[in-house]
């Protein structure tokens, strides 16, 4: 398993696992399309069978990944993302975004519409509005319910 | 330096170094205000100097981080985001909103306004909307003009 930071804060709970050497880039890659084991080695040249077998395991066993065996002799499976792992799409594509802005790369997101570069906003689902950043505020969980939205955008 | 992956993807790009253990974690604090070496000792519990020491460099050396010394004898430094720096804001939010919402956490990220949790999403500076998730697109960098926005939000 992953290294524990043993804090409650949901930044550094969610890096135990996905902070990992390779994790989201598998799951890069599975936001695009399921994947079998092998598809993986084209996309992340460097990775060990033994490593890529262990990360996905991980995100099998966290509810990330579905993996479904398409051929039991030899045993062969392809991997799927779960709707919780379908989520981490605004983590990768923040990613991208910075990465595209401030690195270089070859690719970037943009706007289908108008193929401008689109920046990382915040969407309150209560008030069916874009969220400006300074308003958006921590809170702690424990002092109101929660009210949380689809995160389908 | 962090290990490289070879890969021109912006997302690989990005996480070649903020990928590291800890390195979000220092960027998570200094997102909320500017922050002495030992101030870290009490956030990060189980960092040691030497590696906490190293991810500061990193940073520096990738225009994230600036270092002040505020004074010489002995050397003692305050660390502040730079502006490429506050814009990592939303990778560190995404990972909280997404950590709050399955990991389990102490706090996460409302709407000011009206306390409602909220999501990630994206904006476009040209048509000054919300753009739903299946209406981004990866879009090859060299193919067009890039066009960036001021990323603010």
């Amino acid at each position: 398993m992953p290294k524990q930071y043993g804090q409650s804060c949901p930044v550094a709970r969610s890096l135990e696992f996905l902070g990992e050497r390779w994790t989201l880039l598998v799951v890069r890659d599975l936001l695009i399309a399921p994947r079998k084991f092998q598809d993986f080695t084209a996309s992340l040249a460097g990775v060990t069978p033994a490593v890529l077998s262990h990360r996905l395991k991980v995100l099998e066993t966290h509810g990330i990944v579905s993996k479904h065996l398409y051929c039991e002799h030899p045993p062969r499976a392809e991997y799927t993302l779960t709707a919780r792992g379908l989520e981490l799409r605004p983590i990768v594509r923040a990613m991208g975004i910075w990465g595209a802005r401030h690195l270089g790369a070859n690719w970037t997101f943009v706007h289908d519409a108008c193929g401008t570069n689109v920046e990382s906003a915040y969407y309150c689902p209560a008030c069916d509005e874009l969220v400006p950043s300074d308003q958006v505020k921590r809170q702690p969980v424990s002092s109101r319910k929660r009210r949380s939205g689809t995160m389908v955008r």
